[in-house]
């Protein structure tokens, strides 16, 4: 059973994975490219991942048969595990917890070579649709308190496997980071009665000088303190706390806008290795008036050194409104 | 001038290098290792560098002149620059600054073939010592708040040179993630009275098996809820606030757990990249009751992912009890 441990000084939470137990001769194996060949996520092996929890399927298909143009899938190697109970409890100063939650696999498309770069419109809000639906069945769970959706694109960025794909880690804890952006929020909310977020928004439309693109509900913007360069984040223009709270007619408009976002990125810095990440409402619900859903992407361009570990403290070399500029002028 | 800004949500610190402004094309040069070659750190190019601010050297030899053991530079390309006012300012609902701040370089042996785990114990306690110099001078200016000591070891930890080399920053705010370590430390204290840092190692002295070595002054241990595979901290056994404020006679036993710790890491792992961090009180010390200094060392050996970006919340494949006993037998 994977652990969940807290760091007596920070209270921050750390999965230390007990079981798969890695030796010093196992990390030779993260500097190579994803295995080439045979992948789990293609069409026609589907029986190379477990069985599926929601599909998106032609009519008349069956279940973890070819036919699907989306799967969501239990992670293979999970960092958590589903079944079991909390079982809270200290070993001195130290405090811990069996390492249960959900941790699922979103494979996007059945080609291997596609990407949510190139994806029609259509699959790419499928893709949203699907977090939606997998993060509003999680909620039930009252073991759990958060749920992150987040993708990895390319090796550099962390991903194993080269088939375009998002992950969904649902937690029994909220993170440190998650928490302290709420309470951020929260604390301008006190201060002011307006959202931070709504704010930021408001200004960024107005300047203009940091604005990627928007559409009719959303804007893409480089944030005023970027910590990365062309760091981009995309939020709903009218206050939303949750992803899965959306209209569903947003969905179509989310998708819209981070398949601009994406191409941009791919035009401009030449198909970078990414993360993203989807910041949403820890449940309950308590953050409704001040907390605002947004995603975050994350280019992977430059290595994180050690003066950032430290400190949590970024230096960026690209100032975020050049970055926009590059990014709003490309298309 | 670089500037200073602060995130409205996070209340984090972001330095924009606005007078560097990467384009899209030079991220391209981040994958390649350091260049060969020619080596602006070694003896006898101290022209290539700018002016010594510290150098240990032979009797009779001339600053910026071959004859020394270490020299201590200004960074050539610094983040941060030391002339100038704050002029701390607001841009509608954000914060910022000048980039006011100290950007030095540690050469830490005129040898390029050298490396801190290769180099004799006193020229290692020497690096230490110039670190503490360092830090009592940069604390004379009003400015500052906070020193920054660390260093990447190897192009996967951000190296961009490949002589041996730590880095100093000296800001003039507390990083996020430093005042959170404070308060942590701070909170702990209140409750309890105890340092968490005290109470940490006399638990893990007593359980052992976390410990990786210890000395007269210091324990080497895995942290019990360590973020990285092998990740290791280095505590002084005795409450010290702050790195600089130690005993003499205590930098020795300092520069031997650290050699010792980095050679069993490159027995072990195969010479891995790494970063290591100073974490020591800030300016001015109010701290002193309840902050305890240390070292934290963090190999480079699994990809950081978007899941850890967005949340600060961690896997490590590797339970530091297994990572301690492979350190702890390898002598």
């Amino acid at each position: 059973m994977p652990e969940l441990r807290k760091d007596p000084i920070h209270g921050r939470w750390v999965i230390i994975s007990t079981e798969r137990g890695r030796r010093p001769s196992d990390f030779v194996v993260e500097a190579q490219r994803p295995a080439g060949g045979f992948c789990p996520l293609c069409e026609g092996n589907e029986d190379k991942t477990p069985p599926e929890v929601l599909a998106f399927r032609n009519n008349g298909t069956l279940p973890n048969k070819p036919g699907w143009s989306l799967r969501v899938v239990p992670n293979k190697f999970p960092a958590l595990r589903i079944e079991g109970e909390l079982d809270r409890e200290g070993e001195g100063i130290y405090d811990k917890m069996n390492g249960i939650g959900a941790h699922e696999v979103i494979i996007e498309t059945p080609l291997h070579q596609e990407s949510l770069a190139t994806l029609p419109l259509p699959a790419v809000t499928n893709v949203l649709w699907a977090y939606r639906e997998r993060i509003i069945d999680l909620r039930r769970d009252v073991r759990l308190r958060h749920v992150l959706v987040f993708k990895n694109q390319g090796v550099a960025a962390g991903a194993s496997l080269e088939h375009s794909h998002s992950q969904i880690i649902a937690l029994p804890i909220v993170p440190r980071r998650v928490s302290e952006e709420i309470e951020g929020a929260k604390n301008f909310f006190q201060y002011k009665d307006r959202c931070v977020f709504c704010d930021i928004i408001r200004q960024e439309l107005t300047q203009g000088k940091r604005v990627v693109s928007e559409n009719k509900a959303f804007v893409a913007l480089a944030p005023f303190a970027s910590r990365f360069p062309f760091e981009t984040w995309i939020l709903p223009k009218t206050h939303c706390p949750s992803f899965e709270l959306m209209e569903s007619s947003e969905y179509e408009q989310a998708g819209h806008i981070l398949s601009d976002t994406l191409q941009r990125m791919n035009r401009v810095l030449d198909q970078p290795p990414y993360n993203y990440v989807i910041h949403t409402s820890s449940f309950p619900d308590v953050d409704r008036d001040y907390y605002h859903w947004h995603l975050e992407i994350m280019p992977k361009l430059t290595k994180v050194a050690g003066f950032e570990w430290g400190t949590g403290f970024y230096i960026n070399p690209t100032p975020p409104e050049d970055a926009a500029e590059y990014l709003r002028e490309v298309k």
